[in-house]
């Protein structure tokens, strides 16, 4: 079975039309006029393949292919409709159209699997107008309550709860009573690193996301009169600051080829040339794919901040803290057979940033397939996918499906 | 002989209502209208005083008291009118109108002194309107050319040379010629650091100004993904900063207890949480009153940034360069002795700041007084000085003046 390429192609480039920004840009934001926009266009080309649609009381949307056995765990492919401010066309909304590409080509040639085949788009998974993101994923795999993420507002106070109900006042539909867990998860999306670019691989065949620590750190000293305060006397910011760095990207970004250690943003009061600085801002970004070690470096990280502040002062929260995930073995060796029976080059990535799929793999087997996106850059107007690249992408996921289901 | 402490307090305060901005401020910048100002009001006290009133071809300002021999080297005293754009009421106007105290003191005495003794203002110390400052005295000892320094433009396109023959216009006076070199000049000064009031002294016998190198230096690296890039292959140049300023202020800020070393401004870009940097720059400030030790410390400090930067680029490029000077020890016993004899309590002081004393003491015998001056706030209109110290200053200069020519 193969998809429909230029099909799965004019309906990204349609669907980008909706919250469409200066320089082929997208904004569409979660539970926004725009979203329920592209709640309307999914519906009307699910109903002209005859496939059910549906949602939960978490604001997500699944196109059904019906299975032969209602009540058996279903098979879910999806990702996010939900786009960036200045998002743009393929992030997203690529995997929620290839997954919908997938259920077409079953109609299309007749096949009923035994579950159901269930095109997801989870609601708010960019975490940009209400944070934060991947609500209705959570809200699906049950990390987070339904009251609570009801309560969360965006910056005009409207609450996630009367931009749920006034989305499903505008775009009725009857209630999915999914069986829990599912089977399996898959997702497509772009990369949005440059890994697969770099190789020269269409598709990526992804082996986990990796967890992520983030910090603010703030250190405090005593400002003074570059030329006259003694060394010994001082209590430089900058100083310390520069102490502590170095320590982390010694002790903590060194600790093995995994580890991913960043500062990549500083702020220095007065920020003068002839001032011994006595205020310092930075942001630490900690990763690593392993839970354990993350754990323990996040550890060493924390310790070392403590002991090498002196003489100033330390003061450090954690801003994010996410664990990281393995994907399924056995749908990672599905994914890379059915990329290479295609003869599409294929390789093993680790996911640096956070998807739906996240949270899924606590419930079910999941994985994802990455295609490259030109350059690695994404949540731009100049994001950008080749057309080869995402009828791979979306080939694969039919493959990795047809084989799952037993079709 | 005693100064009037009443007399030149008003004074003080009478000068500082030119050019008088919110919160006590002054704004009397370099050949302005307000220094011309500030002129007419010296020359009113001068001629009040018999004094006479006398400029050169750079804009400095002489009020003489003849000597008996008007060919003999004179004694200088004095300091600048011009502030800064967001000035106080103390910085360099103190030392011209304690050095016009002193004269008016003689004159009143009826004393006569074998050269001339001279009240001079500086052009242009401050710097601030025309760059660099230091103008009048730079020119004075023969450090800087007239023609090139009246090639140096303001914001507003006026030239040096522009103003100066304004102000000569609006000031019409005749020119001084001054037996060159001077036999010896001395400066009283607020101190613009905090040495003395930590101390509890209110004379600071200034041994010197420190040397002093400043550097601008550009990092470039790679810019990347805080999630993807493997530690081995980043060029993050908050890295390679951390590298060299540790090295900095272990070999270069310690390397005696005399060294003043201070990062005191950086900037990285793109200086985004999540991102690698790729560009940072930063401003190296180095201080030592010893000119051999700051000569050796600028290599060190030039090696170890070529060095460390590495697997970033690196430029960097001396802003400024002075070398350290010594005041005359004789008249530094002098001051000491002086305020010893008065009972004010005095400290041995290197100067942080860079003053007109700097160029006078390269062709005569030269010092310094400071008194000090509230939490060492200067360059703002807070500037303020107890008037028990700024009378005990001006008592000084009196007492050392007097003292050197044998009155």
């Amino acid at each position: 079975m193969i998809i429909n390429a230029e099909r799965l192609w004019q309906r990204l480039m349609r669907m980008a039309q909706i919250g469409a920004i200066a320089g082929d840009g997208v904004n569409r934001q979660a539970l926004s006029a725009e979203e329920a926009a592209s709640w309307r266009l999914m519906i009307d080309w699910a109903q002209a393949s005859d496939l059910e649609v549906r949602r939960d009381a978490a604001g997500n949307l699944f196109v059904i292919l019906p299975g032969t056995d209602r009540r058996a765990a279903p098979l879910l492919l999806g990702s996010h409709l939900d786009s960036q401010p200045t998002g743009g066309r393929f992030d997203g909304v690529y995997g929620v159209l290839a997954a919908l590409e997938v259920l077409t080509v079953f109609r299309e040639r007749g096949v009923q699997p035994a579950c159901d085949v269930v095109a997801v788009s989870w609601m708010n998974e960019e975490g940009s107008r209400f944070a934060p993101g991947m609500m209705g994923s959570s809200l699906f795999a049950g990390a987070r309550a339904l009251s609570a993420v009801r309560a969360v507002t965006d910056e005009a106070g409207c609450s996630v709860g009367q931009a749920l109900d006034a989305l499903h006042r505008a775009v009725p539909l009857a209630l999915y009573a999914c069986p829990h867990p599912p089977a399996a998860y898959l997702e497509a999306h772009i990369e949005q690193a440059t890994q697969l670019e770099r190789a020269g691989a269409t598709i990526g065949v992804v082996s986990g996301i990796q967890g992520k620590v983030t910090w603010q750190v703030t250190l405090r000293g005593e400002r003074g009169h570059a030329g006259t305060v003694p060394m010994a006397q001082r209590r430089d910011v900058l100083r310390s600051f520069t102490a502590i760095a170095q320590r982390l990207y010694e002790e903590v970004g060194e600790a093995d080829p995994a580890v991913m250690l960043t500062i990549g943003r500083i702020e220095m009061q007065p920020n003068a040339p002839s001032v011994i600085p006595d205020g310092l801002t930075f942001r630490i970004d900690l990763r690593h794919p392993d839970a354990g070690q993350l754990t323990a470096l996040t550890a060493t990280a924390e310790r070392l901040m403590n002991e090498m502040a002196s003489p100033c002062d330390i003061e450090f929260t954690r801003l994010s803290e996410a664990a990281p995930n393995d994907f399924s073995p056995e749908l990672q060796q599905t994914i890379a057979t059915s990329a290479g029976e295609r003869g599409y080059p294929a390789l093993s990535v680790l996911s640096a940033a956070g998807h739906d799929a996240r949270y899924l793999a606590t419930i079910c087997p999941s994985a994802m397939i990455f295609i490259p996106c030109r350059a690695g850059i994404s949540h731009a107007p100049e994001e950008w996918a080749e057309p080869e690249a995402v009828s791979a992408g979306a080939q694969v996921l039919l493959d990795v499906a047809r084989r799952w289901s037993g079709l």
